[in-house]
Protein backbone atom coordinates (compact mmCIF):
# COMPACT_ATOMS: atom_id res chain seq x y z
CA UNK A 1 0.00 0.00 0.00
CA UNK A 2 1.52 3.74 -1.17
CA UNK A 3 -0.36 7.01 -0.05
CA UNK A 4 0.05 10.15 -1.52
CA UNK A 5 -1.73 13.22 0.09
CA UNK A 6 -1.92 15.61 -2.02
CA UNK A 7 -2.93 18.38 0.70
CA UNK A 8 -3.89 22.18 0.82
CA UNK A 9 -3.72 24.21 4.30
CA UNK A 10 -5.69 27.20 3.42
CA UNK A 11 -3.93 30.82 3.79
CA UNK A 12 -2.30 30.80 7.09
CA UNK A 13 -4.93 30.77 9.73
CA UNK A 14 -4.93 27.42 11.40
CA UNK A 15 -8.73 27.91 11.40
CA UNK A 16 -9.19 27.80 7.91
CA UNK A 17 -7.55 24.41 7.66
CA UNK A 18 -9.67 21.54 7.27
CA UNK A 19 -9.84 18.39 9.63
CA UNK A 20 -9.50 16.14 6.71
CA UNK A 21 -5.79 17.63 5.76
CA UNK A 22 -5.29 17.54 9.51
CA UNK A 23 -5.60 14.13 9.23
CA UNK A 24 -3.91 13.58 6.01
CA UNK A 25 -1.17 14.75 7.46
CA UNK A 26 -1.24 12.83 10.74
CA UNK A 27 -1.61 9.98 8.93
CA UNK A 28 1.99 10.45 6.78
CA UNK A 29 5.47 9.54 8.11
CA UNK A 30 7.13 11.90 5.61
CA UNK A 31 6.02 15.90 4.25
CA UNK A 32 7.17 17.25 1.59
CA UNK A 33 6.54 21.02 1.12
CA UNK A 34 7.85 24.52 1.73
CA UNK A 35 9.07 24.98 5.03
CA UNK A 36 7.44 28.06 5.92
CA UNK A 37 3.84 26.08 5.35
CA UNK A 38 4.75 23.53 8.04
CA UNK A 39 6.13 26.15 10.38
CA UNK A 40 1.98 27.89 10.57
CA UNK A 41 0.86 24.24 10.64
CA UNK A 42 2.24 23.89 14.04
CA UNK A 43 2.34 20.69 15.98
CA UNK A 44 1.07 18.64 13.93
CA UNK A 45 4.01 18.11 11.63
CA UNK A 46 5.91 17.17 14.63
CA UNK A 47 8.43 13.88 14.53
CA UNK A 48 7.58 13.47 10.81
CA UNK A 49 10.58 13.54 8.26
CA UNK A 50 10.20 17.08 6.19
CA UNK A 51 11.58 17.43 2.57
CA UNK A 52 12.12 20.47 1.54
CA UNK A 53 13.23 21.99 -1.51
CA UNK A 54 14.18 25.50 -2.90
CA UNK A 55 11.06 27.70 -4.58
CA UNK A 56 11.70 26.93 -7.75
CA UNK A 57 12.01 23.61 -7.58
CA UNK A 58 8.42 22.34 -8.32
CA UNK A 59 9.36 19.26 -10.36
CA UNK A 60 11.27 17.49 -8.15
CA UNK A 61 9.28 18.33 -5.25
CA UNK A 62 6.76 16.49 -7.04
CA UNK A 63 8.68 13.55 -8.46
CA UNK A 64 10.18 13.44 -4.30
CA UNK A 65 6.47 13.19 -3.23
CA UNK A 66 5.57 10.07 -5.86
CA UNK A 67 8.76 8.09 -4.93
CA UNK A 68 8.40 8.41 -1.25
CA UNK A 69 5.11 7.46 -1.63
CA UNK A 70 6.11 4.43 -3.81
CA UNK A 71 8.69 3.19 -1.72
CA UNK A 72 5.95 2.49 0.94
CA UNK A 73 6.28 5.69 3.06
CA UNK A 74 3.04 7.21 3.86
CA UNK A 75 3.61 10.77 2.66
CA UNK A 76 1.78 14.35 2.42
CA UNK A 77 2.50 16.79 -0.15
CA UNK A 78 1.31 20.06 1.07
CA UNK A 79 1.18 23.91 0.15
CA UNK A 80 -0.49 26.87 1.26
CA UNK A 81 -3.96 27.75 -0.16
CA UNK A 82 -5.81 25.40 -2.10
CA UNK A 83 -2.85 23.35 -3.73
CA UNK A 84 -5.37 22.35 -6.47
CA UNK A 85 -5.07 25.95 -7.54
CA UNK A 86 -1.85 26.87 -9.21
CA UNK A 87 0.06 24.82 -7.18
CA UNK A 88 1.43 21.53 -6.89
CA UNK A 89 -1.27 18.86 -7.15
CA UNK A 90 -1.18 19.24 -11.30
CA UNK A 91 2.42 18.53 -11.53
CA UNK A 92 2.14 15.69 -9.89
CA UNK A 93 -0.63 14.53 -12.55
CA UNK A 94 1.44 16.05 -15.28
CA UNK A 95 4.30 13.23 -14.08
CA UNK A 96 1.56 10.70 -13.82
CA UNK A 97 0.87 11.42 -17.19
CA UNK A 98 3.76 11.39 -18.52
CA UNK A 99 4.89 7.74 -16.67
CA UNK A 100 1.42 6.40 -18.73
CA UNK A 101 2.86 7.78 -21.94
CA UNK A 102 6.15 6.29 -21.28
CA UNK A 103 8.22 9.19 -21.09
CA UNK A 104 9.02 8.82 -17.41
CA UNK A 105 10.96 5.04 -16.03
CA UNK A 106 8.61 5.02 -12.86
CA UNK A 107 6.00 2.64 -13.06
CA UNK A 108 6.11 2.13 -9.47
CA UNK A 109 3.65 6.04 -9.29
CA UNK A 110 1.53 4.04 -11.09
CA UNK A 111 0.30 1.78 -8.00
CA UNK A 112 0.43 4.80 -5.53
CA UNK A 113 -2.73 5.94 -4.24
CA UNK A 114 -3.40 9.08 -4.31
CA UNK A 115 -5.99 11.51 -2.75
CA UNK A 116 -6.18 15.25 -3.57
CA UNK A 117 -7.74 17.74 -0.40
CA UNK A 118 -8.67 20.93 -1.25
CA UNK A 119 -8.09 24.28 0.86
CA UNK A 120 -9.22 28.01 0.97
CA UNK A 121 -7.50 29.81 -1.60
CA UNK A 122 -6.22 33.47 -1.33
CA UNK A 123 -8.93 35.03 -3.69
CA UNK A 124 -11.46 33.70 -1.17
CA UNK A 125 -9.59 34.55 1.87
CA UNK A 126 -9.33 38.13 0.59
CA UNK A 127 -12.60 38.18 -0.44
CA UNK A 128 -13.94 37.15 2.66
CA UNK A 129 -11.78 39.76 4.59
CA UNK A 130 -13.32 42.53 2.87
CA UNK A 131 -17.37 41.88 2.21
CA UNK A 132 -18.02 39.52 -0.57
CA UNK A 133 -15.95 40.82 -3.25
CA UNK A 134 -16.34 36.99 -5.31
CA UNK A 135 -20.36 37.25 -5.04
CA UNK A 136 -20.66 36.97 -9.02
CA UNK A 137 -18.75 35.53 -11.76
CA UNK A 138 -14.98 35.46 -11.21
CA UNK A 139 -11.87 34.50 -12.76
CA UNK A 140 -8.23 33.92 -11.97
CA UNK A 141 -5.07 34.94 -14.06
CA UNK A 142 -1.95 33.85 -13.11
CA UNK A 143 0.77 36.64 -14.30
CA UNK A 144 3.57 34.35 -14.22
CA UNK A 145 5.35 34.48 -18.01
CA UNK A 146 7.96 31.67 -16.50
CA UNK A 147 5.51 28.65 -17.72
CA UNK A 148 2.77 30.97 -19.71
CA UNK A 149 3.62 32.90 -23.00
CA UNK A 150 3.01 36.69 -22.16
CA UNK A 151 0.54 36.43 -25.25
CA UNK A 152 -1.56 34.20 -23.72
CA UNK A 153 -1.57 36.25 -20.53
CA UNK A 154 -2.57 39.29 -22.16
CA UNK A 155 -5.41 37.43 -23.96
CA UNK A 156 -6.47 36.17 -21.09
CA UNK A 157 -6.61 39.67 -19.21
CA UNK A 158 -8.91 40.54 -22.45
CA UNK A 159 -11.25 38.21 -22.19
CA UNK A 160 -12.15 38.76 -18.23
CA UNK A 161 -12.12 42.35 -18.82
CA UNK A 162 -14.57 42.17 -21.80
CA UNK A 163 -16.65 39.32 -20.22
CA UNK A 164 -16.32 42.01 -17.08
CA UNK A 165 -15.47 39.60 -14.63
CA UNK A 166 -14.09 39.91 -11.21
CA UNK A 167 -10.22 38.98 -11.81
CA UNK A 168 -7.93 37.78 -8.83
CA UNK A 169 -4.23 37.79 -10.07
CA UNK A 170 -1.99 35.53 -8.96
CA UNK A 171 2.00 35.71 -8.85
CA UNK A 172 0.75 39.47 -9.08
CA UNK A 173 4.94 40.31 -9.20
CA UNK A 174 7.94 38.42 -8.32
CA UNK A 175 11.54 39.82 -7.82
CA UNK A 176 12.38 38.86 -11.32
CA UNK A 177 8.90 40.75 -12.68
CA UNK A 178 7.71 43.46 -12.37
CA UNK A 179 5.90 45.16 -15.38
CA UNK A 180 2.86 42.57 -15.98
CA UNK A 181 0.83 43.98 -12.66
CA UNK A 182 1.01 47.59 -14.51
CA UNK A 183 0.30 46.20 -17.84
CA UNK A 184 -2.72 44.27 -16.66
CA UNK A 185 -4.12 47.19 -15.46
CA UNK A 186 -3.62 49.24 -18.23
CA UNK A 187 -5.52 46.43 -20.00
CA UNK A 188 -8.60 46.74 -17.52
CA UNK A 189 -8.98 50.39 -17.80
CA UNK A 190 -10.02 50.10 -21.50
CA UNK A 191 -13.15 47.86 -19.87
CA UNK A 192 -14.11 48.92 -16.45
CA UNK A 193 -13.87 52.63 -14.83
CA UNK A 194 -11.19 53.86 -13.16
CA UNK A 195 -12.68 53.86 -9.66
CA UNK A 196 -13.27 50.20 -9.82
CA UNK A 197 -12.39 48.66 -6.20
CA UNK A 198 -9.38 46.89 -5.80
CA UNK A 199 -8.19 44.60 -3.31
CA UNK A 200 -4.67 44.14 -1.86
CA UNK A 201 -4.30 42.15 0.70
CA UNK A 202 -1.01 40.80 2.25
CA UNK A 203 -0.22 37.87 4.11
CA UNK A 204 -4.04 37.41 4.38
CA UNK A 205 -5.54 35.85 7.60
CA UNK A 206 -2.07 35.81 8.87
CA UNK A 207 -0.84 37.59 12.12
CA UNK A 208 0.77 40.09 9.71
CA UNK A 209 -1.81 40.54 7.49
CA UNK A 210 -2.64 44.39 6.19
CA UNK A 211 -5.86 45.16 3.61
CA UNK A 212 -6.06 48.09 1.20
CA UNK A 213 -8.93 49.13 -0.92
CA UNK A 214 -8.36 51.05 -4.03
CA UNK A 215 -9.22 52.15 -6.78
CA UNK A 216 -8.05 50.55 -10.43
CA UNK A 217 -6.46 53.58 -11.53
CA UNK A 218 -4.52 53.40 -8.39
CA UNK A 219 -3.20 50.25 -8.95
CA UNK A 220 0.85 50.09 -8.93
CA UNK A 221 3.30 46.94 -8.79
CA UNK A 222 5.27 48.93 -6.50
CA UNK A 223 2.40 48.40 -4.20
CA UNK A 224 2.57 44.86 -4.21
CA UNK A 225 4.86 41.83 -3.23
CA UNK A 226 5.09 38.03 -3.82
CA UNK A 227 2.54 37.73 -0.69
CA UNK A 228 -0.08 40.42 -2.12
CA UNK A 229 -3.46 38.99 -3.23
CA UNK A 230 -4.51 41.40 -6.37
CA UNK A 231 -8.77 41.28 -6.64
CA UNK A 232 -10.29 43.91 -9.25
CA UNK A 233 -13.80 44.06 -9.01
CA UNK A 234 -16.10 44.18 -11.65
CA UNK A 235 -17.78 46.98 -13.18
CA UNK A 236 -20.41 46.77 -10.78
CA UNK A 237 -18.42 45.82 -7.71
CA UNK A 238 -19.08 48.53 -5.04
CA UNK A 239 -16.86 49.76 -1.94
CA UNK A 240 -18.98 51.08 0.83
CA UNK A 241 -17.84 52.66 3.85
CA UNK A 242 -19.80 52.18 7.32
CA UNK A 243 -17.89 54.32 9.92
CA UNK A 244 -14.53 53.01 10.53
CA UNK A 245 -15.27 49.53 8.29
CA UNK A 246 -14.86 49.29 4.76
CA UNK A 247 -16.70 46.96 2.78
CA UNK A 248 -16.15 45.62 -1.46
CA UNK A 249 -19.06 43.46 -2.58
CA UNK A 250 -19.94 42.17 -6.26
CA UNK A 251 -23.65 42.45 -6.42
CA UNK A 252 -25.66 39.77 -7.82
CA UNK A 253 -28.33 42.43 -8.87
CA UNK A 254 -31.15 41.13 -6.15
CA UNK A 255 -31.53 44.85 -4.97
CA UNK A 256 -33.04 45.38 -8.44
CA UNK A 257 -35.74 43.64 -7.16
CA UNK A 258 -36.02 45.05 -4.15
CA UNK B 1 -22.75 44.05 21.05
CA UNK B 2 -24.33 42.67 18.17
CA UNK B 3 -22.54 40.07 15.90
CA UNK B 4 -23.47 38.46 12.86
CA UNK B 5 -21.30 35.59 11.24
CA UNK B 6 -21.66 34.77 7.33
CA UNK B 7 -20.29 31.16 7.49
CA UNK B 8 -19.49 28.69 4.22
CA UNK B 9 -19.87 25.58 5.13
CA UNK B 10 -18.05 23.76 2.70
CA UNK B 11 -19.30 21.29 0.01
CA UNK B 12 -20.61 18.64 2.33
CA UNK B 13 -18.26 16.30 3.99
CA UNK B 14 -17.47 17.33 7.58
CA UNK B 15 -14.25 17.36 7.13
CA UNK B 16 -14.09 19.81 5.14
CA UNK B 17 -15.29 22.40 7.47
CA UNK B 18 -13.30 25.24 9.08
CA UNK B 19 -13.02 24.98 12.62
CA UNK B 20 -13.48 28.54 12.51
CA UNK B 21 -16.92 28.04 10.65
CA UNK B 22 -17.62 25.64 13.74
CA UNK B 23 -16.42 28.09 16.57
CA UNK B 24 -18.85 30.69 14.79
CA UNK B 25 -21.85 28.67 14.94
CA UNK B 26 -21.24 27.32 18.35
CA UNK B 27 -20.97 31.29 19.48
CA UNK B 28 -24.42 31.75 18.01
CA UNK B 29 -27.98 31.40 19.17
CA UNK B 30 -29.42 31.61 16.19
CA UNK B 31 -28.85 30.33 12.60
CA UNK B 32 -30.30 31.21 9.65
CA UNK B 33 -30.00 28.72 7.04
CA UNK B 34 -31.29 26.13 4.85
CA UNK B 35 -32.13 23.04 6.73
CA UNK B 36 -30.35 20.67 4.32
CA UNK B 37 -27.26 22.62 5.05
CA UNK B 38 -27.41 22.16 9.27
CA UNK B 39 -28.23 18.34 8.72
CA UNK B 40 -24.91 18.04 7.19
CA UNK B 41 -23.27 19.72 9.75
CA UNK B 42 -24.80 17.49 12.72
CA UNK B 43 -24.24 18.07 16.33
CA UNK B 44 -23.03 21.36 16.60
CA UNK B 45 -26.67 22.85 15.73
CA UNK B 46 -27.84 21.37 18.43
CA UNK B 47 -29.90 23.69 20.87
CA UNK B 48 -29.52 26.53 18.52
CA UNK B 49 -32.77 28.54 17.15
CA UNK B 50 -33.19 27.61 13.48
CA UNK B 51 -34.46 30.10 11.26
CA UNK B 52 -35.08 28.14 8.01
CA UNK B 53 -37.12 29.84 4.89
CA UNK B 54 -37.76 28.81 1.97
CA UNK B 55 -35.14 28.46 -1.38
CA UNK B 56 -35.97 31.55 -3.21
CA UNK B 57 -36.38 33.82 -0.60
CA UNK B 58 -32.68 35.06 -0.75
CA UNK B 59 -33.27 38.79 0.05
CA UNK B 60 -35.76 37.47 3.13
CA UNK B 61 -33.27 35.69 4.74
CA UNK B 62 -30.45 38.28 4.73
CA UNK B 63 -32.79 40.86 6.15
CA UNK B 64 -33.49 38.25 9.04
CA UNK B 65 -30.06 37.66 9.78
CA UNK B 66 -29.25 41.49 9.91
CA UNK B 67 -32.59 42.04 12.00
CA UNK B 68 -31.55 38.85 14.51
CA UNK B 69 -28.43 40.32 15.24
CA UNK B 70 -28.91 43.47 15.45
CA UNK B 71 -31.58 42.91 18.12
CA UNK B 72 -28.79 41.56 20.42
CA UNK B 73 -28.68 37.88 19.02
CA UNK B 74 -25.49 36.05 18.11
CA UNK B 75 -26.72 34.98 14.40
CA UNK B 76 -24.68 32.78 11.95
CA UNK B 77 -26.31 32.64 8.51
CA UNK B 78 -24.81 29.63 6.76
CA UNK B 79 -24.93 28.20 3.32
CA UNK B 80 -22.86 25.35 1.38
CA UNK B 81 -19.98 25.90 -0.33
CA UNK B 82 -18.37 29.29 0.37
CA UNK B 83 -20.65 31.74 1.19
CA UNK B 84 -18.88 34.62 -0.94
CA UNK B 85 -19.41 32.69 -3.75
CA UNK B 86 -22.65 32.95 -5.36
CA UNK B 87 -24.50 33.20 -2.26
CA UNK B 88 -25.70 35.07 0.65
CA UNK B 89 -22.74 37.06 1.83
CA UNK B 90 -23.10 39.49 -1.09
CA UNK B 91 -26.89 40.05 0.22
CA UNK B 92 -25.81 41.12 3.37
CA UNK B 93 -23.79 43.85 1.90
CA UNK B 94 -26.14 45.29 -0.26
CA UNK B 95 -28.52 45.06 2.44
CA UNK B 96 -26.18 47.35 4.38
CA UNK B 97 -25.66 49.51 1.25
CA UNK B 98 -29.29 50.42 0.88
CA UNK B 99 -29.23 51.40 4.46
CA UNK B 100 -26.26 53.82 4.39
CA UNK B 101 -27.83 55.07 1.28
CA UNK B 102 -31.27 55.91 2.80
CA UNK B 103 -33.32 53.15 0.66
CA UNK B 104 -33.78 51.17 4.22
CA UNK B 105 -34.81 52.48 7.69
CA UNK B 106 -32.65 50.24 10.04
CA UNK B 107 -29.87 52.22 11.14
CA UNK B 108 -29.69 49.42 14.20
CA UNK B 109 -28.13 46.84 11.00
CA UNK B 110 -25.16 49.92 10.95
CA UNK B 111 -24.28 48.70 14.16
CA UNK B 112 -23.80 44.83 13.97
CA UNK B 113 -20.26 43.61 13.51
CA UNK B 114 -20.06 41.47 10.46
CA UNK B 115 -17.76 38.56 10.03
CA UNK B 116 -17.49 36.64 6.83
CA UNK B 117 -15.70 32.80 6.99
CA UNK B 118 -14.92 31.54 3.95
CA UNK B 119 -15.43 27.50 2.80
CA UNK B 120 -14.23 25.70 0.26
CA UNK B 121 -16.52 26.03 -3.22
CA UNK B 122 -18.27 22.84 -5.32
CA UNK B 123 -15.57 23.65 -8.14
CA UNK B 124 -13.23 22.65 -5.39
CA UNK B 125 -14.38 19.72 -4.51
CA UNK B 126 -14.86 18.89 -8.14
CA UNK B 127 -11.15 19.70 -9.13
CA UNK B 128 -9.71 17.85 -6.23
CA UNK B 129 -12.05 14.40 -6.24
CA UNK B 130 -10.87 14.15 -9.95
CA UNK B 131 -7.41 15.48 -9.65
CA UNK B 132 -6.41 18.99 -10.51
CA UNK B 133 -8.81 20.28 -12.87
CA UNK B 134 -8.18 23.85 -11.79
CA UNK B 135 -4.19 23.26 -11.89
CA UNK B 136 -4.43 27.33 -14.52
CA UNK B 137 -6.96 29.98 -15.10
CA UNK B 138 -10.30 29.39 -14.09
CA UNK B 139 -13.58 31.39 -14.06
CA UNK B 140 -17.04 30.76 -13.17
CA UNK B 141 -20.00 31.75 -14.81
CA UNK B 142 -23.65 31.34 -13.13
CA UNK B 143 -26.20 29.98 -15.52
CA UNK B 144 -29.17 31.74 -13.83
CA UNK B 145 -30.87 33.99 -16.09
CA UNK B 146 -33.10 34.88 -12.58
CA UNK B 147 -31.21 38.29 -12.06
CA UNK B 148 -28.54 38.22 -14.93
CA UNK B 149 -29.79 38.79 -18.08
CA UNK B 150 -29.05 35.89 -20.57
CA UNK B 151 -27.07 38.54 -23.12
CA UNK B 152 -24.53 38.98 -19.96
CA UNK B 153 -23.85 35.73 -19.58
CA UNK B 154 -23.81 34.64 -23.15
CA UNK B 155 -21.20 37.31 -23.38
CA UNK B 156 -19.22 35.60 -20.69
CA UNK B 157 -19.12 31.83 -21.89
CA UNK B 158 -17.64 33.62 -25.56
CA UNK B 159 -15.18 35.69 -22.93
CA UNK B 160 -14.00 32.44 -20.57
CA UNK B 161 -14.34 30.63 -24.44
CA UNK B 162 -11.77 33.07 -26.35
CA UNK B 163 -10.02 33.41 -23.40
CA UNK B 164 -8.95 29.35 -22.67
CA UNK B 165 -10.34 29.17 -19.39
CA UNK B 166 -11.26 26.09 -17.48
CA UNK B 167 -15.21 26.95 -16.97
CA UNK B 168 -16.91 26.55 -13.85
CA UNK B 169 -20.84 26.52 -14.21
CA UNK B 170 -22.92 27.18 -11.05
CA UNK B 171 -26.52 27.00 -11.05
CA UNK B 172 -26.13 24.66 -14.28
CA UNK B 173 -29.91 24.04 -14.48
CA UNK B 174 -33.27 24.31 -12.45
CA UNK B 175 -36.50 22.80 -12.78
CA UNK B 176 -37.51 25.86 -14.27
CA UNK B 177 -33.99 26.13 -16.92
CA UNK B 178 -33.05 23.78 -19.06
CA UNK B 179 -31.81 24.66 -22.42
CA UNK B 180 -28.67 27.77 -20.96
CA UNK B 181 -26.54 24.65 -20.70
CA UNK B 182 -26.81 22.62 -23.41
CA UNK B 183 -26.17 26.65 -24.91
CA UNK B 184 -23.20 26.88 -22.89
CA UNK B 185 -21.70 23.79 -24.65
CA UNK B 186 -22.49 25.43 -27.77
CA UNK B 187 -20.85 28.63 -27.49
CA UNK B 188 -17.69 26.44 -26.15
CA UNK B 189 -17.69 24.02 -29.06
CA UNK B 190 -16.56 26.95 -30.86
CA UNK B 191 -13.37 27.40 -29.04
CA UNK B 192 -12.13 24.28 -28.10
CA UNK B 193 -12.57 20.59 -28.91
CA UNK B 194 -15.09 18.20 -28.90
CA UNK B 195 -13.22 15.60 -26.80
CA UNK B 196 -12.16 18.37 -24.03
CA UNK B 197 -12.93 16.90 -20.39
CA UNK B 198 -16.00 18.01 -18.69
CA UNK B 199 -16.51 17.11 -15.13
CA UNK B 200 -20.33 15.81 -13.72
CA UNK B 201 -19.88 15.93 -10.56
CA UNK B 202 -22.61 15.57 -7.86
CA UNK B 203 -23.58 15.64 -4.33
CA UNK B 204 -19.42 16.27 -4.46
CA UNK B 205 -17.65 14.54 -0.99
CA UNK B 206 -21.42 13.37 0.37
CA UNK B 207 -22.55 10.08 1.09
CA UNK B 208 -24.17 9.71 -2.01
CA UNK B 209 -21.35 11.59 -4.40
CA UNK B 210 -21.42 10.64 -8.02
CA UNK B 211 -18.42 11.79 -10.57
CA UNK B 212 -18.60 10.96 -14.24
CA UNK B 213 -16.37 12.48 -17.16
CA UNK B 214 -17.32 13.12 -20.53
CA UNK B 215 -16.40 15.11 -23.65
CA UNK B 216 -17.50 18.31 -24.36
CA UNK B 217 -19.73 17.51 -27.40
CA UNK B 218 -21.74 14.39 -24.58
CA UNK B 219 -22.26 17.38 -22.00
CA UNK B 220 -26.39 17.35 -21.81
CA UNK B 221 -28.33 18.81 -19.55
CA UNK B 222 -30.56 15.96 -19.27
CA UNK B 223 -27.72 14.55 -17.28
CA UNK B 224 -27.58 17.35 -15.05
CA UNK B 225 -29.45 18.58 -12.07
CA UNK B 226 -28.95 21.29 -9.40
CA UNK B 227 -26.97 19.12 -7.28
CA UNK B 228 -24.19 18.70 -10.09
CA UNK B 229 -20.86 20.62 -10.28
CA UNK B 230 -19.95 20.86 -14.37
CA UNK B 231 -16.58 21.91 -14.93
CA UNK B 232 -15.07 22.45 -18.54
CA UNK B 233 -11.79 22.07 -19.09
CA UNK B 234 -9.67 24.26 -21.11
CA UNK B 235 -7.78 23.93 -24.61
CA UNK B 236 -4.93 21.48 -22.64
CA UNK B 237 -6.57 19.90 -19.96
CA UNK B 238 -5.81 16.22 -19.61
CA UNK B 239 -8.49 13.15 -18.68
CA UNK B 240 -6.29 10.22 -18.00
CA UNK B 241 -6.97 6.91 -17.15
CA UNK B 242 -4.54 4.70 -14.94
CA UNK B 243 -6.54 1.07 -14.39
CA UNK B 244 -9.72 1.75 -12.56
CA UNK B 245 -8.87 5.27 -11.95
CA UNK B 246 -9.04 7.85 -13.73
CA UNK B 247 -7.99 11.73 -13.42
CA UNK B 248 -8.81 15.57 -15.24
CA UNK B 249 -5.91 17.71 -15.10
CA UNK B 250 -4.97 21.17 -16.10
CA UNK B 251 -0.80 21.66 -16.67
CA UNK B 252 0.34 24.79 -15.82
CA UNK B 253 3.55 23.45 -18.77
CA UNK B 254 6.28 22.58 -16.39
CA UNK B 255 6.29 19.21 -18.39
CA UNK B 256 7.83 21.40 -21.85
CA UNK B 257 10.40 22.27 -19.31
CA UNK B 258 11.13 18.45 -18.57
Amino acid sequence: MSQLYVVGTGPGDSQLVAPKALTAINASSDLVAYGLYLDLLGGVCDGKTHHDLPLGEEIGRARLALDLAASGKTTALISSGDIGIYAMATLVFELLDLQLQGKESHPEWLDVEIEVIPGISAMQAGASRVGAMLGHDFCTVSLSDLLTPWETIEKRIHSAGSGDFVISFYNPVSKKRDWQLNSARDILLQYRPAETPVLLGRQLTREDESIRIIRLDQLDAKDVDMFTMVSVGNSESKHIVNGSKEWVYTPRGYSKKL
